[in-house]
């Protein structure tokens, strides 16, 4: 189970990721235990929650836009979109955000 | 199960709900459900997107910040959020967010 990401005083950026899944694994747990590795050691990197419900959203939260970018251009990473799109998501999309906000509660 | 939501150009907004729920139902599911259908008719709605694993991550999509704060002040909003924090949720954390981007992909 994911947990709730401690980020940092925003700004800061997220990465909203929503997409809907193929049938079968097809190899893609072992590729988003791998992507989760990666990122989380990637210069710029504040967190990331997940869930999956039919429908999966994965938030990604980093320090500026240059980070993300960055990741995106990552060699293991391209090859992971690349199958995304030809194995494991009938759809997604992917928003770009400025969290300018936030505000948490705990019991 | 809850649909990728159908957003306009950025920019737009986004409020990530990230939270952890209490044990058992205590009428959270037929509150989500009116949250839900007023969210839906509240000027400057866009679209919202769930999905809970353990962790519960909800996106609603607004036209502007004024949109956001209205909702924060609806009569029936303000009700459920105290009850949020005395039954439903063991913690939560929301962020808002102005969407600078997007991008999507279909099979």
């Amino acid at each position: 189970m994911s947990e709730m990401a401690r980020t940092p005083q925003p700004p800061y950026y997220a990465v909203i990721f929503t997409s809907e899944r193929t049938e079968g694994d097809r190899g893609y747990a072992e590729m988003a235990e791998e992507m989760a590795r990666l990122a989380s050691i990637q210069p710029g990197f504040l967190g990331v929650e997940s869930a999956r419900e039919g429908l999966g959203i994965t938030v990604s939260y980093w320090e500026t836009l240059e980070a993300i970018q960055n990741w995106k251009q990552n060699e293991r990473h391209l090859i992971a979109q690349s199958k995304g799109k030809s194995e494991w998501y009938l759809k997604y999309k992917t928003r770009i955000c400025k969290v300018e906000r936030d505000y948490e509660y705990k019991q």
